[in-house]
C-alpha cells in the first residue's frame, strides 16, 4: 500500500512557510552557512552521526594514521522514492560506499556524507533518512566523520540527494581486480539477484509484490573478510549494482580478456523477483542489487570460499554459477537449459533509472 | 552581457532527443551503469582527469600509504549559474575541498568527484566544467582519483551538481583549530572580501559591475604552506566561504570563548565590490569568498606571517584587521570609524542562495 502522506512523497505535497515562522521544512537558509545551517547540524546531524571526530566540526576531519595503502571512493545516491521496502536512500548511501571499499579488499574505516536538499523537504523526512544512515553506519562499524549540506530551490532537486565518500585500509598482501580473472577460475555470486531493483520498482508501480519484495541493501565488508580468510587468492570482487550482474560480468570479461561462461539455471533469482521481472519485461540479470557480489576465485579454492560464505549471514545463498575460459575474449556467454548458449551483452543503460 | 545561449543557462533552452539518436545531451541512460555510462567516463571524464589511479576504474582508488594523520573532508557544490566571471562550478569544487584540507594545515593529496547531472544537460557544457575542474586540479597538484555520475530527470536538478571529497596529510606537529584563539592574538585576513559572492550576483542580476567583478576562487594550500613556514604556531585558519567573514569570525569567537575585535576600516573590500554591495543592500562581511582565509596568529608572529603572505600571489592583500580579547566571550565586535563599536552577529543564513 502506498500512503500519499508517507515519506516516499515528501516534497510535492505542500508549501513551506518562511524559516522564521517554522522549523518544519528545509528552507534555502538552511544551506547558507549561518545560524540555520548550524541549527541543522546541531539538531539533526550531530545527534544521529555524532562521534568525537565529527563533533569537532572542523573544516576537515583529522584522523589517525592508517596502516598501509588507502582505498578511496565516492558514490552519489539519487534513488526515487527515498524510502522503499527494505531500506532508504540512507542505507544505500552508507552500504554503497562501504561495498565499493570492500570490493578492493579494503577494510572500510571512515565515511563522509554530503546532502543536496530540496527546499520544502520536511525536516521529519530528513531526520528519518539521517537516522537510518546513522544506524547503518553504526551497524557496519564505519563512522561518518565529515559532512556538508546544500539547499536548492523547489523544483531543482527531488527531496534529498546524498553523496558519500569513504576511506579504507588495504591489506598489502591482497591483489584484487577485474583484470586478474584467469581461464579455469570459478564464478560465484553471493545470493539471489535483482531484489533491490524490483523492490524499488514495486513501490513506483504499486505492484502487488510490494509486500514480499525487499531490497537486499547490506554492507558486504564482513562477508568479504570471511571470504578472504578462506582464500587470500580471491582474484576479483564486484558488487552488482547499476547494470546488475550483466554489467559486472561483462566488465570482468573485458578487463581480463577472457570469456565468462555462466549456467543460466544456476543463477539464483527469488520466485517473487522472477515474477515481478516477467510482469514488467525486465531481465533480473540486468537489475541492480545493493548487497550482492560477484567473485572470481581459483578453481581449487571455490568450495572453501563457498563454505565460508554459507556460514556468513549475507552469503547463505552463495552459488557457483560458472567459469572463466580462454577464447571469445571479453564476452559473457549464458548456457541455456537447452544446451545452447547466448551472449549476455553489456546493458546500454540501467533499465530502471534512479535505482540507487 | 548575458547570452541566453551561454553555458550559464544550459538546460532550460530545449529538449534532448533519445540517446540512440544523439550524443549531444545527457540522457537518463548515461547514469545507468551500462554502456552509455562507460562512454561518458571514457569520452569525457578520463581524457580530462586521467591519471594512473583513476584510469584503473576500480570500485575504489588504491593509494599509497600516506605519512602521518589524515585529513578528510567533503563539500557539495550547487552554484547557479554554473559559469560566472572568474570561475565555474568546476573550479569551486576543486578549490573548496582543497581549501578545507588546507585550513587544518593538511597537505591536500587526493580528490574524488561525484556528479548529479540533469537530463538534457548539453555534453558540451559538461565537458567545459570537467575541463576546468581538471585544470584546477592539475594547477593545484591534487589529482582526482575516484568518481561517480548519476543522472536525474529534467526538472529534478539544475544542470550539474558536484560533490568532491578530499584526503590530505596532516603535519603531526601542527595544532590548528578555532578553539585555539587566545586573548592578544592577531586577526589577519588574506585579501579583499566579498569578490566571489558579488561576481556570481553580477551575472544573476545583470549588473554593470559584471565586467570588473571576478570571483576570487583559488586553492589556498600554497599560501597556507608559506604561512606555516613563517610560523608553526598559527592558531586558527578558516576560509571565509558561505556566511562570509562574519560567520567565520563568530565561529572562532564561540569556539575559543574569547571576543574578536575588528577594526571596520581595516577590512579590505574592493571598490567595485563595495559599490555592488551598496546597490544590492548587502554587507561585504557576509558575502561568500572562495579564495580568502581568516588566520589567528600569536601577536609576536603577526608581522612575520604577514610578510610571508605578501610574498605569495594569493596573499598580496593580506592585512591585520583586529585582535582577540578576553571578556564578552563568543562575540565579534566591529570598531567603527567614529570610535564606537557594534556587534557583528552570526548571519541567519547566506544572503545569497546557491553561491557555491
Amino acid at each position: 500500500m502506498i500512503d500519499p502522506s508517507s515519506p516516499a512523497s515528501p516534497v510535492r505535497a505542500g508549501s513551506c512557510p518562511l524559516p522564521q515562522e517554522s522549523r518544519d521544512c528545509i528552507a534555502l537558509s538552511h544551506g547558507g552557512g549561518g545560524r540555520l545551517s548550524r541549527d541543522l547540524v546541531e539538531d539533526v546531524f550531530l545527534p544521529a552521526f555524532g562521534n568525537p571526530t565529527l563533533d569537532r566540526l572542523g573544516d576537515a576531519a583529522v584522523l589517525p594514521a592508517p596502516s598501509g595503502r588507502l582505498a578511496f571512493t565516492t558514490d552519489a545516491f539519487v534513488v526515487q522514492p527515498l524510502f522503499f521496502p527494505g531500506g532508504s536512500i540512507g542505507e544505500l548511501a552508507v552500504h554503497g560506499t562501504i561495498n565499493d571499499l570492500a570490493m578492493c579488499g579494503a577494510r572500510p574505516r571512515w565515511l563522509s556524507a554530503a546532502f543536496v536538499l530540496e527546499e520544502g523537504l520536511p525536516l521529519a523526512t530528513l531526520r528519518q533518512i539521517v537516522d537510518r544512515m546513522a544506524a547503518a553506519a553504526r551497524d557496519a562499524g564505519v563512522p561518518i566523520v565529515a559532512g556538508d549540506t546544500k539547499v536548492v530551490e523547489r523544483g531543482r532537486g527531488d527531496g534529498c540527494y546524498i553523496t558519500t565518500a569513504g576511506i579504507g585500509e588495504v591489506d598489502p598482501q591482497l591483489s584484487i581486480g577485474p583484470e586478474r580473472a584467469q581461464p579455469g577460475d570459478a564464478v560465484i555470486v553471493s545470493g539471489p539477484l535483482g531484489n533491490h531493483g524490483m523492490a524499488v520498482m514495486s513501490v513506483r508501480q504499486g505492484l502487488a509484490f510490494e509486500s514480499t519484495l525487499q531490497s537486499d541493501t547490506a554492507p558486504l565488508h564482513g562477508l568479504v573478510a570471511a571470504m578472504l580468510e578462506a582464500c587470500r587468492e580471491v582474484r576479483v570482487l564486484r558488487d552488482a549494482t547499476r547494470g546488475g550482474a550483466a554489467a559486472v560480468l561483462n566488465e570482468i570479461a573485458q578487463a581480463s580478456r577472457c570469456s565468462i561462461w555462466v549456467d543460466e539455471q544456476a543463477l539464483p533469482v527469488d520466485a517473487h523477483v522472477r515474477a515481478a521481472c516477467e510482469m514488467l519485461g525486465l531481465d533480473p540479470l540486468l537489475v541492480a542489487n545493493e548487497g550482492k557480489l560477484v567473485a572470481i576465485v581459483p578453481p581449487a579454492d571455490a568450495d572453501q570460499v563457498l563454505h565460508a560464505m554459507h556460514r556468513h549471514p549475507l552469503g547463505g545463498g552463495a552459488v557457483r554459477v560458472g567459469d572463466v575460459a580462454a577464447g571469445r575474449a571479453g564476452k559473457v556467454l549464458l548456457r541455456t537449459p537447452y544446451g545452447t548458449h547466448r551472449i549476455l551483452p553489456i546493458p546500454l543503460g540501467e533499465q530502471l533509472p534512479r535505482i540507487c
